[in-house]
């Protein structure tokens, strides 16, 4: 693990530790996926498991958009949020979404579960981790993502995906201790492999929810909070900072605020002057453009983006959509929202500085 | 339409007008449908298709959960929220989930919409709906459900189930005036069925929102909110009273509120205590158990049951689930959920009245 250190000071970083960096920084969820060109010819050779269980390819995907967006302040290690699911003895394939070879129904398939040897299990991602972080200046920030317990357990119970995941839901109301014991074996994985990315060259870990958003509020608050707070102090007390999203983000702010995560992810459903009144000053966010408007006219993209950026303005902030990229998003449509961050970047700069505005 | 005239008093009419009846009105999203048993045994026989486009079994569905669940106040008309789709030449199959003959591209598309002639082309919804009134008590109400007009332009994009409706989507910042006549063609369809409706039998409609859960909660205000209010304000004034819900309701309360609809039905994602907070103590509210707390124990369901019905206890409320109920629900489930409704009535009815409380 002789990885050159990267910089502590890179505008990720900074805000993630609170502060607020000379300028905003900005990366895509979905970056290295179907928008790029380069991405689509690979796909035709290989498909999503070959991609995603060759270090070097892994590590060439993850650097695609660096090398397209120079503007891009983070690179996304290019994996599945289930692979942990599958060093523990999961089968997974891709169909085109996940299908898992056996779903959880009760008490005796906690035993079914094998032991997470992260380093032999997960050697793909930590080796990728590697050579991405080799590769990658050290001002750019190289970001893992864990799946978070309630989003890897719901396509435990379902095996694929699902409009309401009702199973582990109703899991929850009929079984709590059931359900208690499974989450608990599903943050065990999660911090596992969060540790284990950070150790090979992660500087920070994105803790992924991708179907909280499903969740009844107090149930959600607590049931699953008890794990993830576990989990982000499991990070942080390896000094790794946590960015926790939350597909569904509105109805579970409250739970996302008390995991102590170093910044919250917000998906496109809240505005975000509504979020900036929810969530003290000092809290950094990362959100939330939705990610449709990238389809929009130029104009229209750089009006929304600018929404959000001026919304933004007085707090640490990372600018990100607020999902991942849709697959037929247009390049130029990612180009015109960068282009308009920078833009927006200079006009800040230029203004008089205020007490609470961009610059004090 | 010589409909015996249903009770003008009825708990759920009483709701609509703003009134709180001596008891909580109640019925259940999909309460026809997969988690009967009579349900099931006809479905082995015949497909959705078949059930919808026979008056006689439609009405027949309809009727099965009022005759096996003596508490429910309303039925629901048993049809699919597509059909004024296939009305207007949109061909209509499912597979499971509704498939359509062909997708909304683009401006040239608007014209391949046939004029609706809501008599003869639904002629199947209009009989059934008579053919239930006519064998339904007159204290029981009949509600009719029309989809909105961003839920029925979202399937016409898609042309099938999506998570995510980004062509729609995609299309509001894309090209503003192309969404905004389609939309008036969605909503010109959903007025006029929703009118039918009551002129056959129907006491009030409900305007269902699947999907704009996933719209941007300013867009939706914007591009789509002008489009619900010419809804409700054409159902209004036909003195139809209108119940409008949405999945993923949080988001959008503002928008919802402003279309002045008679109820707002909300999901399961905002608890009951912060609805209440956040609309007018006079504002009738529909919902919202979470589905899966049905798949609880007995005692878990009593407690999240009554937790609902405590924080909605002064003021207009129709008790409901916040979604469907899901296809695997058990029956026990539904019938602990009303018997706990009516424990708790008897229980309020005890109380000493106070002001604001129950019975003032």
């Amino acid at each position: 693990m002789t990885q050159p250190a990267p910089t502590k000071t890179s505008p990720i970083l900074q805000v993630l530790h609170g502060e607020r960096p000379d300028r905003t920084p900005v990366w895509f969820m979905r970056q290295a996926g179907r928008i790029l060109p380069e991405y689509r010819e690979l796909k035709e050779k290989m498909s999503f498991l070959e991609l995603i269980r060759d270090p070097a390819i892994g590590a060439d995907v993850t650097l695609m958009p660096m090398r397209r967006f120079e503007e891009l302040d983070a690179a996304i290690l290019f994996t599945d949020l289930l692979v942990p699911l599958e060093a523990m003895g999961v089968p997974l394939d891709y169909n085109p979404g996940p299908v898992l070879g056996w779903t959880f129904e009760g008490k005796d398939d906690l035993k079914r579960f094998e032991e997470l040897d992260v380093e032999e299990r997960l050697s793909v991602s930590l080796k990728t981790t590697e050579l991405v972080r080799a590769e990658l200046p050290p001002e750019k920030s190289l970001l893992g993502f864990v799946g978070a317990p309630f989003t890897l357990a719901a396509y435990m119970c379902e095996g694929k995906g699902s409009k309401t995941w009702a199973r582990l839901r109703g899991m929850a109301y009929r079984d709590p201790g059931l359900f208690e014991a499974f989450l608990t074996r599903m943050t065990d994985a999660a911090l596992a492999f969060g540790l284990a990315l950070a150790r090979h060259g992660c500087e920070a870990v994105q803790v992924f929810d991708s179907w909280a958003g499903v969740a009844e509020p107090s149930m959600f608050r607590d049931q699953v909070g008890p794990h993830l707070n576990r989990l982000v102090d499991g990070l942080q007390e390896a000094d790794i900072p946590v960015i926790y999203y939350v597909n569904g983000a509105l109805q579970h702010l409250d739970t996302m605020y008390e995991t102590g995560a170093d910044c919250l992810g917000v998906d496109w459903r809240v505005s975000m002057d509504d979020l900036c009144d929810a969530l003290p000053k000092e809290m950094p966010i990362q959100g939330n453009l939705d990610p449709t408007v990238l389809f929009g006219s130029p104009e229209r993209i750089a009006i929304e983006t600018r929404k959000v950026l001026d919304a933004a303005s007085d707090r640490p902030h990372i600018f990100n959509l607020g999902h991942g990229l849709e697959p037929t998003t247009p390049v130029e449509g990612v180009e015109v929202a960068l282009r308009t961050l920078r833009k927006w970047e200079n006009e800040q700069t230029k203004k008089p500085k205020k007490k609470g505005g961009k610059g004090s």
